[in-house]
């Protein structure tokens, strides 16, 4: 066996960190629009269908706006914050589930005071995200929820 | 949809529960040998090929010694303990990642003093454990380190 079974939790600088875990930007910058997102791939194994990663989004940052086939499985590790699933915004705290279906508009915001830390599952073999362009986002602005929240969302 | 996408963490009584998360005993009684054991299936879902569990060991309790030819991926997220994999025993505590290789004996056991929570991603598609026989716990008993870890098991 090339790697240990057990691989510590190692925090670092108030940061969540892991021995033998390596800390990757969240996407490619100028890939798609983002702020102060970390990511760390925890299990990707050739024999395992699944993949846990855990990203962390600094105070007041925020994950991309984007959506895909497949879905995401999150179990929130850490701070607070919001996330719009669809046209709905839900407040999220420490150890609560999010679910993401398929095809479904998402981005998640951390508090203003804290880190949002978040496990998150997704299928080894799945497609790549999109981004919404004007008309997506003039729909999704249909909803005062989402409008609000995608007001708030700081570039 | 008929699920909301955020079910909230709602701890009872010192145990981790969630909104719309059946309690559910970790395996059937009498089936395998275990100790105060729960467990709560977090996410399944027909869309992915990851499932996403959290078991619960109360203090002192155990899993069940098994194997089988799928790999875990585990992530302690509340107290210590220690777990077997293999011939090798390892500290575990808080935050930290335990990797189960395919075909490898394993049992998780509580510290005497706090329950051990961790979240376990396997495939959706997978084989049963196997338990042990005489001849399979000789051998794991040649290691000190597993003879030790096994002799200190409560049953």
């Amino acid at each position: 066996m090339s790697e240990s079974p057990v691989r510590r939790f190692l925090p670092a600088d108030g940061d969540y960190r892991w021995d033998a875990v390596e800390l990757l930007r969240y996407k490619d910058e100028g890939a798609a629009p983002f702020r102060d997102v970390t990511r760390q791939t925890l299990f990707r194994r050739a024999d395992m269908r699944g993949e846990l990663r855990y990203f962390e989004v600094a105070a007041n940052g925020h994950s991309t706006l984007e959506r895909h086939e497949h879905a995401h499985a999150v179990l929130i590790l850490r701070g607070g914050g919001e996330v719009l699933v669809g046209a709905a915004v839900f407040a999220i705290n420490a150890f609560d589930l999010v679910t993401v279906p398929p095809s479904t508009w998402h981005q998640f915001r951390a508090s203003a005071d804290a880190p949002l830390g978040f496990l998150c599952m997704v299928d080894a073999d799945r497609d790549k995200p999109q981004l919404p362009d004007a008309s997506d986002r003039e729909r999704l602005r249909e909803s005062p929820a989402a409008a609000a929240f995608l007001a708030a969302t700081r570039r």
